[in-house]
């Protein structure tokens, strides 16, 4: 038997395992950069686990950072998964549903923690035969940004990595297939607050007054411009104005408006071309319509680009595995959500991959629903998948 | 001594009653289309007057009619003073201010209402002597729309009247001064609720969802237009958007927002002209958005157009009868709020003329301010300034 | 016979000569600045008339100044004519009518030169009685900015005056009646243009680009609000844009659009305050599409604002007067065209006053038409009026 | 030596020949719709060819097909070259450079007709061995809109196609490589003429008028919210406005407009959403600005749509060939570019594939420009490539 198959025949041992941890999990949901019992609870899992070193805290937030020294010699591969939950409140009648109320895991974080709980306990039983080293992140706050990541990859969590890998599960995608995509894989994403400050008055006398509801108004058709003619058509960006803050009294000119905005992009390049517009656009309006536009605008999470050879090595190693519980391995549409993994591979090359779960016989609902549910063998074919991916990455 | 130095000096003797009756409604204001109080105030004033009949409640509100048949064969003149309170918390520090928290007289109705009780209780103890008739309308609700006046005129309260006439005391106005204006005088006005109704979805996804922010950005701006290119440069009119209630989530595309609007304007034919062109910009935005764009449009008060001759009569009575009191008789720039007394002069020839009442030494405020107040001086103006014009008007 | 009534009479016996000068600079129409053989030909004229001297190329241009100095002491009263032409193909069957094709007094220039000599020549003729001074200005390029006003007043025409008249035959208005106003008369007057810098190139690529047609668009939507949101309601300013010249290819984006406005206003604070905001708006417009917007603005012709109390002695002076030939004394609404005579009025009070000139008998056409003529008998009656009010005038 | 084997050795004798045609083509290039030389010479070319049928005129213009019917069994696949040329002047020094002044084949028509003439004589040379059908289609016009294509396709020219290829010569794509690409690879089209008719007047009378101009740019404006608002940010549209007639006076509104814009898009769910919303901002503006708007909106070309059996077919055949010309096979990006190719792809399963034909040691130059040339060996390349891919078709 080849370290592979061992490494798999130990994880259809321990499937109940992940099953039962991530029940638990799912039924002590914290909030991001609140997970405190949970990251207790990973970090007392690893107790009687043969790893080499733990570290808590990592970065300032909940990070927790195991190692696991292979017997010989080889790269270091870095493995994410992250683990805090949402303020949505549950409304599935699982047995282990939320014991938080307003708290879900809604999101899979809880499957992300549980299979690797199980798949570093496995690695670190066997890392004799492993060449080269693992390193686990476990990861807080990935759902509110500015996310746990930054300040991870800032405190140092990727020195001496080579390359970093993640999975999603996903309930939008077929259970019992996995999928991957090479470069541009998510969007990156800013959000924009824009208050534009004019002078109220009385709605009969305009003169006296400086209308901010025709300004902001002046600003969302002037921004629309920025999508249709500033970003290549071959390339994707959206900016929405979620919010228009005017509600005022019919004849009262609106002294003051507050605009929110969200923007996406599929390349640094539209992202960065699209703040410099947004940010353009502000001061053009002051000097259009005299009013003062205080812009606060916030990059978060970068684009997701995943390293083309690195994900080469996932699509190979998936496919050579041939896992029974994998049916297919399929490349994958670029997503449309933003992600924190992405902060690790601006750093080193890695790649961020799906794990199909969505429930079979019956309904599924989309991530962040109060109904989100996974298929559970997503568990098992994570974990299968990453170790398959380590071993080949690892050779 | 003539009929109008007779009704002059009993005036003047009776000054302080005016100032009395003042002072006792503005402790007791009561709002728009609830005056039960002031109604029955007015209506007991008039329990020893020897008029020839009272009516009560009259156009379904609360509004009282008063008739004094004169001993003369002759004209019939109506004379209109309104009674409502503001919902304004009075901060003022005057001894008879507002017992009634959150209502008070911030326009000077209470003013209008003394004078007239006055002069009325005047011209009806000298009635032999009149040629002609004076129909005294007290009218309820003018602050607040559709207004007190459109019941009473619909109600028939100008019937058998030739013309009608009223004031208003102005803090704006210099105190010891009256002022006319011939023709357009006061703006007409209406109020239109726009909701825009697009379809709402995920900030990332636009083409799923119709986002109802830009599309009503479009409107406000679309909309300028009317002011700008289609009403005549030397005509006035004005459209406030004063509301722009778009509140939301950043990242989530708006599915509905509501606009409120407020539109004035100095000729009927402007009027028109901004209703019909709210109305076809509102329909061409659901064309070309494909939004519902429900619109509410109400007129309110219409321009409130002086009849040239009884304005000539107004003008010219108060030059010849000299009142003492009367410095100056001016002719006045148009005013820019709306007033229910433009109903009265849709059906009969009247004129509406302003007297001064702005307080000497201590500062002034504008009519519906919590420190409005007048000098009182103006109730002795108001009646005496009647009483000429009603002499020559009879004759 | 009072002086003015000699002058009266003077004036009818010449009636037939005004109309023959008139008809003789009719047939000899010249382009505004290059009036040669019209400047020549009044010089001419006052070759044997005792006027008291008599400038040519007054100012630059072919401006002519003469004095005529009274018998008594007294005011110096300024009495303007102006006689360019225009640019305009006469379409009329007069006998005549233009010779020199192209060029036409379309606008009644003729006339105002017509009257003017006639009543110069009687005023000197009979300057023994004249109690003050009276200085003629022929004043060239009224119709074209920035006009021959400008630098006659530069050059000191209006040195030791003390009032200046004027008066323009009107086609609009019915012959035998004489027009005032006082206060803001005629609008003042810009010309602005717009070149907005793009940069060109492919349809399909506009990321490569940067489309001066949207960004002109913008700019053509935004400068609406100067009028909605900017001027008050109660005074009166256009902002036009008459040319937007962006032809192009279709499928080729844009690289330069130039565009051209009209400004009007009805006070010097609108005038200004369009100046200002147009200005604005074309800074806010390269900032907020990173275009280059050059903006050339220039004011020409100023608000025309008569002195009150210069017009009032105009309107009874005429009202006295009793001229048999008009029949009607009117004040006039205030005019949307533009005059240079404006400039002689921010250094002087004055009046520049109206005579109907409508030709009855047959159809009418506005000034710079093609067709456009005036009623004869309004030459006599221009002399006339302007004698009756230098008469009131100088006492 | 197979059959395959065979063919690739005749070519690559027949090289000189291509060569030499495509000069000859090269230097007598004739306009679309205009092709008569260029349709005879290549008819001229079959006289001695063994082929089945020849018809020339098909479809009403000048587009010849032919027919080589094969010795055995099989599916019948349609083949495509291209022979108009541009409205260029030529502005290389080729010794074959254009000898009809003004008119170029810069688009590499020419070359796509020399392999094309020689690899059909060499599959009907050898046709006895040829299972299947091969049917030669000589298109015109591919340059302007309405194009070739869709008159051939009416008039049944894949009438029993199984199939349809086609290939570009490309002077943007590495020499030496073939490129390739399933589904959406090249764009969909349409133009539209938008006549915004309002009605002219005074600068300084909006009121009279209705300006065109200011209709026409709310147009522009509310139109770019098509491309920001509309199209799923995944999709690939564009639209430009790239006219905009309205050059007129400073001070006369504008009584109509003439836009022209360019529509872009990379699936024809975006190119009917587009046409779709044109249309209905079109009917909105009328509705909004009381103005007429003629739009005349014409799609051309559509989307070209690769089929995905037979793109793969094509990539196996290319790799499998191991051509010794040919370096790489690659995937490539989407065009911009559209191409009417995209009509026969609407009725039957193909692929439309790229030649690399950048010139070696010299500048090159894109296509449409007046320098544009090719390398040469991308003659036999295409010749060897479509040859590769017929074998493994038909098998």
């Amino acid at each position: 038997m080849t370290f592979l198959e061992k490494v798999m025949h130990t994880l259809e041992e321990k499937e109940d395992r992940m099953i039962e941890i991530r029940r638990y999990l799912h039924a002590h949901p914290e909030l991001s950069f609140e997970e405190e019992e949970t990251a207790a609870y990973i970090a007392d899992f690893y107790k009687d686990v043969p790893i080499d070193s733990i570290e808590t805290n990592f970065g300032g937030n909940r990070g927790i950072v195991v190692d696991i020294k292979g017997g010989k010699e080889g790269k270091t591969l870095a493995l994410r998964a992250d683990f805090d939950a949402l303020p949505i409140k549950e409304e599935t009648d699982l047995p282990y549903a939320s014991k938080n109320e307003g708290v879900m895991h809604a999101c899979g974080h809880d499957a992300h923690t549980a299979y690797m709980l199980v798949l570093a306990e496995t690695l670190a039983e066997m890392k004799d035969q492993l060449k080269g080293n693992i390193r686990i992140i476990h990861q807080p706050a990935e759902e509110m940004p500015p996310g746990g990541a930054i300040d991870m990859v800032k405190a140092g969590v990727l020195d001496g990595v080579d390359a970093v890998l993640g999975i999603h599960v996903m309930s939008s995608m077929e259970s019992g297939k996995v999928f991957y995509r090479s470069g541009e894989t998510q969007t990156g994403r800013a959000k924009f607050v824009l208050k534009v400050q004019g002078k109220g008055g009385h709605g009969a006398s305009p003169h006296t007054a400086n209308d901010a509801i025709v300004a902001a108004s002046a600003f969302v058709m002037n921004v629309q411009t920025i999508i249709s003619r500033r970003i290549d058509p071959f390339d994707t960006a959206v900016v929405t104005i979620g919010s228009f803050d005017g509600k005022g009294q019919f004849n009262i000119i609106k002294d003051a408006v507050t605009i929110e905005g969200d923007v996406r992009a599929m390349s640094n390049d539209a992202r960065d071309l699209v703040e410099k517009q947004v940010r353009q656009m502000s001061k053009g309006l002051e000097e259009m319509y005299g009013v003062k536009a205080e812009l606060d605008y916030a990059n978060d999470y970068p684009v997701l680009i995943n390293d083309e050879e690195v994900t080469g090595n996932v699509r190979d190693a998936l496919i050579e595995a041939n896992i029974p519980e994998v049916e297919e391995v399929v490349e994958v549409e670029a997503q449309s959500p933003s992600e924190d993994f992405a902060y690790y591979l601006q750093e080193k090359p890695g790649s961020f991959f799906y794990v199909g779960a969505q429930p079979k016989d019956k309904d599924w609902y989309p991530h962040h629903h109060p109904k989100f549910d996974i298929d559970e063998n997503s568990l098992l074919v994570s974990a299968k998948s990453m170790a398959a991916v380590v071993a080949k990455y690892l050779g």
